[in-house]
């Protein structure tokens, strides 16, 4: 693979030095990037000046997840985050005028959009910045890894064999692209798609286990609604528990 | 959208002329394209002459659903589909050395691998050819509709609202790109993830709906095993129905 020197996107000041830099991603799609993305930002506002951009240009979900139908107004020629639930919420949904317009474009384009809708954005001074990947080992997880440098990945599997193989690529993709792993979390276990895969992935691999979420209707629900469920009255200590360690 | 002439890939001659095409989408990941496709060609070979292709380059998950591991043979220069339940299967994944290596490419590179791919392998005479895509509105759904274009696609979609919308994407992308839509399947209905977003979204979009699958555990089951579930115990009288109604 071709490295791309330093700075090669331009992306030199863009983000404040302070601000901490965590990439979710998944290989195979539908495992529960958004909820965890969404649900890691919304927590960690509480106490954190935090960012949650979603990188996934043709399907962007975060919108939605966070009940935001509004798109951006520009201030001084740059782009202002939606502010939601504390967060400074920033997805490629903001700028479609019909949700289900299709964005039929090729892999150097997707990054080029990445690039430009980060540099064009007020970012203001951030703690965090959480950067919710599309599924796969492609454009979006490349250019984030090049462009951004993050300061961790968590990977995110059901306990599904299919899923678990995909999260391990998206590991190994980290570690050779030389972006640290902070963790597995394995996402949507139960009676349906069984459990363990991602604990004994992450043993395999020498990283951490961050821990276990149930598949569970509460969750699924406050996508549908639009409220991160960490914010919602289920105790969900476990998940803050995950939050934690990770920040 | 810049449209390819006519026979831009050299396609021409790789498919017999009687062969229909059909590609699954979906748009959101995880969402069971696999699954569908899987079962689709499983029970339709018991009458046709069918090949599946999983066009996903960097997260193909067809081997695993059906309990394939061996790489292909090459005769006379050309890649051997591998005999699966009556079907030719085809799938990136029987070209890696570890399951869990990533692919790190960009779109175009992907796009390359799924042409030669269809180049070089010895398809022979068949009825239908099964194409599994992965998800999005991308490179690899993008190639697959200018090169091989499908006679019909079978658009995915859980009854989650964020699946529902990129669904929508898949379907107005197959129109924009002059494919016919032969329907939407609603699958992982049932308490966890709601019901009936598949079936509205149709009619919204004056298309058909398939059919409904719901969330099951034999199903999930069948994934890890690598049987598809058609060919299990189970009465899936319902799947039968879809299959006969798209074939």
């Amino acid at each position: 693979m071709v490295r791309k020197n330093k700075d090669y996107y331009g992306m030199e000041g863009v983000l404040n030095d302070g601000c901490r830099k965590i990439a979710v991603m998944s290989g195979k799609g539908g495992v529960g990037k958004t909820t965890i993305s969404v649900n890691l930002a919304a927590l960690s506002s509480i106490k954190h000046k935090v960012a949650l951009f979603d990188a996934d240009v043709d399907c962007p979900n975060v919108n939605g997840f966070l009940g935001i139908d509004q798109r951006f107004s520009v201030r001084e020629g740059k782009i202002v985050p939606i502010d939601k639930f504390g967060m400074k919420v920033v997805s490629f949904a903001s700028m479609q005028e019909n949700e289900n317009d299709p964005i039929i474009w090729r892999g150097p384009m997707l990054s080029n959009a990445i690039i430009e809708m980060l540099k064009k954005t007020e970012w203001g001074d951030l703690d965090y910045i959480v950067i919710d990947l599309p599924p796969g080992t492609s454009d979006a997880p490349l250019t984030i890894m090049q462009a951004v440098k993050p300061d961790g990945v968590i990977v995110v599997t059901s306990p599904q064999k299919a899923s678990v193989i995909d999260a391990e690529k998206a590991v190994n993709m980290a570690k050779e692209m030389g972006i640290p792993v902070l963790g597995i979390i394995e996402n949507m276990s139960g009676k349906i798609f069984g459990m363990g895969g991602g604990e004994k992935s992450a043993k395999k691999l020498g990283i951490e286990f961050l821990g276990r979420i149930e598949l569970d209707r509460t969750i699924t629900l406050s996508c549908e609604r639009g409220v991160p469920f960490v914010l919602g009255d289920s105790e969900q200590s476990k998940f803050r528990e995950i939050v934690e360690r990770i920040i």
